[in-house]
C-alpha cells in the first residue's frame, strides 16, 4: 500500500472571515504540495489560550500517529515567547509556547522538546506579528518534507504548562470548576467520568453548580429532565447542559465557577 | 485513469471553535487514510434539524454519485433514536435518524435504509454523547474503505420523516411559508419556481408576506427595486429579500411565517 | 516526482450555515475529481467586497503560481455584472466582476483579463442568484481539467478597479485611513510600514486616530504598553491594537476614519 499523504492539523483562533488561514495553507502547500490539511478549529474565541488548548485537546487523539498538529493561540507573538516543537507518542505539535500545545502534547505522551531557533526555516519578514505564517506553517511543511526535528530547533527540558485546575474528591464529595462553555452553551467541567465512579459507585448523585442543586447525571442531553442536568460529554468530562437551550445563558455562570458533586441522599 | 479516493463530507451543527470536527477528521483519516473530507457546514444553528437537513439538500446532489455524506444535527443523542444508513442512486448517507438526513436522502433517490447495529464499528465508549465521533464517522471511514452496508446495519422500511411544508396552489393563488433565514437574512420560502409558472405563467405575480405586499419577482438580488423584493433562488425557491440588507431583520418575519403569491392587477 | 493535483481556493460571504459552499466543492470535485480544493475563507461579512478582497489579497501570494483562485462576493448577481477570469504571474484568479479579485490580481501581476462568455461551462438553470456554484465553481474545475482560458472567455482590457485608499506623505507627517476591522478588533490602516521607513526612518513616530493619540509603533501586540497602540500587521501595513481587547469597540472607530503619523516630539 502507498505511504498516505503527510498530514498536517490547524487550530487557531483567526477565524474565517480573512486570509490569515489561507496563508497558512498557502505556505504549506508550496513547501510542501503533497500535504494534506485538516483544519481543526479557527473560531477559538479570540486569544483564548484555554480553549485553543481544549480544542487541541480533543481533536488530536484521534488522528493517526504521524500527525503535525499547528496551533497558534498566540497573544505574545512578537515578543520573546518561544516557538515550539514537540515529538510525542502520538503525533508532533508545532506552535508558539503559551500554552496552547500543552494538554494536547502531555496527553500524547511527550519525547523530546525543542525551541525552534533556525531562522532558515522562517519565511522573510513582512511584517512582526504573524508568526502562524511565517514560522509555524513553515515548520510544519518542513517536517512533512522529513526535515528532522533536530534541524529546527535545540533540545529544552519543558514547555509552558497551562494549568489543568485539579478537582478534589474528599469525604464522598467531589469538587471542581467550569473549565469552559461550548458552542451549545454547555458548561464543561474539569471533573473526569473516572473520577464520580471511584467517588460514588453505582449511587446516585447530585450536581451542584455555585450553590445551584443541578439534578442527577443523565444518559445524554435528551434525556435531561427539566431545564437543567448534568451528563458525561464525549471528553470523558461530567458537564452541565439544558437541553435545547445554553445552560451558559440560563445560569449566568461561567469559567471557573465552581462546581460540586454530593451524594443524592436516598429518602 | 486512477481511481479517485473516497470522499467523505460532514455536515454538523459542532462549530469550529472546539475540536469536535476535529476528532471527526482524525476518526475518518485514521481508519481511511486515502479519503478525502470536503466540509459542507458546521455552523449549523444547534440543533437546528430543519436548517441542517436544508444544507444537506442543497449540497449534496453536486457531489460525485459515490459519495458518502455524514450529517449530524443530533439533540437526541445517548437516547435510543436510531443511528441510520440510506444507500440512494446518488451517494451514501449516514447519521442520526433525526430528520436531518430525510429531505437529500429522499432527493437522492433513496435505494435502501439501515439501522446501523453492528456495534464493532463503534469507537470505544469515552462518553455517551458524542456518536458524530465514535459513531457515525467510523461508520463512513469503513464505508470508504468498501464495508458493505448489510455489515454495518439491518435493513429497514424508512427513517423519521421531516416534514417540507407543501404549498398550496389554489384559484390562481399560492400559499405558503418562510422554510428558514439564510446567513443574508434572505427569507427562504417552501414555494418552487416550477409551481409559480404553472400558476402564473409569463403573467405578474405579487408577493405578499404575512399581509405586507413584497412586490413582484426579480432577475436578481441586485434587480430588486425598492427595500424588500423576491427573487428565485439558486435552489429554485421563492426567496424574500433586501438587497444589500437583511430581509429577516427589515420585516420580522421568520421561519413557519406565511407567504403568498397572488396575480398582479394590471392598471 | 509526481505533479501535484491541481488546487483550486474559495473565498466567499456564503458562510458555514447552509449547503452553499458545499454545493460548490461538489460541483469542483464531480467535474475535477482530482482538485484540491482550499478554503480561505467564507465568513466575508455579506457582501462586504472590500473585506473579500482582502482576504484574497492577504492569502493569495503564499499559494503556488499554478493556483486557481475562486472569490465570490457578488452583490450584483443576477444583472449584467460581467464575470471575468485573470491570468496572472503568480495563479489565476474567478470571479465576478465585483472588485473582489482587483487588489489580489492587480498584486499578482496580470497578464490576460477575459469575460467568461462560454455558457457551455455554466451548469443548467436551476436558479438565477447562484453563480458561485453555477459558473465560478465549474469554470475552476475546467481549468483545473487544463482547459485554456481562451476558450472559457474572451479577452478584455480591464477589470473593475476597487479603489484601494492612497496614504498621502506630507512634511513629515503620514495621513491614511482604516480599511477595515479585523476579528480581533484591531484596525488595518492603509498605511505601509515602507512608508514609514520612509518618511521617520529610525525617529519616533506617534499615531493619532481621529484626533486620539494612540501612542507610538510596539513590536507586536504584546509590546503594546497602554490600552491602545500600534504595530505593522502581517501584511506589512500599520495596525491599531489593544492587547487583549478590541481597538475598534474601544475606540467606536471604523473603515474610513482618519489616521495620522506624525514625529514624536523629543523632551
Amino acid at each position: 500500500m502507498e505511504r498516505p499523504a503527510p498530514l498536517i492539523t490547524l487550530t487557531t483562533d483567526f477565524g474565517m472571515s480573512d486570509g490569515t488561514v489561507g496563508a497558512m495553507l498557502g505556505v504549506i502547500k508550496s513547501i510542501c504540495p503533497s500535504a494534506e490539511i485538516a483544519n481543526i478549529a479557527h473560531d477559538v474565541p479570540p486569544q483564548d489560550i484555554v480553549h485553543g488548548a481544549w480544542a487541541l485537546y480533543q481533536a488530536a487523539p484521534f488522528f493517526p500517529a504521524e500527525t503535525i498538529h499547528v496551533a497558534v493561540v498566540d497573544p505574545g507573538v512578537g515578543t520573546r515567547r518561544r516557538a515550539v516543537l514537540i515529538e510525542t507518542e502520538h503525533g508532533t505539535f508545532v506552535g508558539p509556547d503559551s500554552g496552547v500545545l500543552a494538554w494536547a502534547a502531555e496527553q500524547a505522551g511527550p519525547r523530546r522538546y525543542f525551541a525552534i531557533e533556525n531562522t532558515s526555516y522562517r519565511l522573510g519578514p513582512r511584517g512582526l506579528t504573524f508568526d502562524g505564517r511565517d514560522l509555524f506553517a513553515p515548520v510544519a511543511a518542513h517536517l512533512a518534507n522529513g526535515v528532522d526535528a533536530t534541524q529546527i530547533g535545540v533540545e529544552i527540558p519543558s514547555i509552558v504548562d497551562l494549568t489543568w485546575p485539579e478537582p478534589v474528591a474528599d469525604e464522598g464529595r467531589v469538587a471542581g470548576e467550569i473549565l469552559l462553555e461550548d458552542r451549545f452553551g454547555n458548561l464543561v467541567t474539569n471533573i473526569p467520568m473516572a473520577l464520580l465512579a471511584q467517588v460514588f459507585g453505582d449511587a446516585g448523585m447530585l450536581v451542584i453548580l455555585e450553590g445551584r442543586p443541578v439534578g442527577g447525571l443523565s444518559a445524554g442531553y435528551a434525556a435531561i429532565d427539566g431545564k437543567l442536568g448534568a451528563v458525561i460529554n464525549g471528553s470523558g468530562l461530567l458537564e452541565i447542559a439544558s437541553p435545547g437551550d445554553s445552560a451558559s445563558a440560563l445560569t449566568g455562570r461561567r469559567r471557573g465557577d465552581r462546581v460540586v458533586v454530593t451524594g443524592r441522599v436516598s429518602s
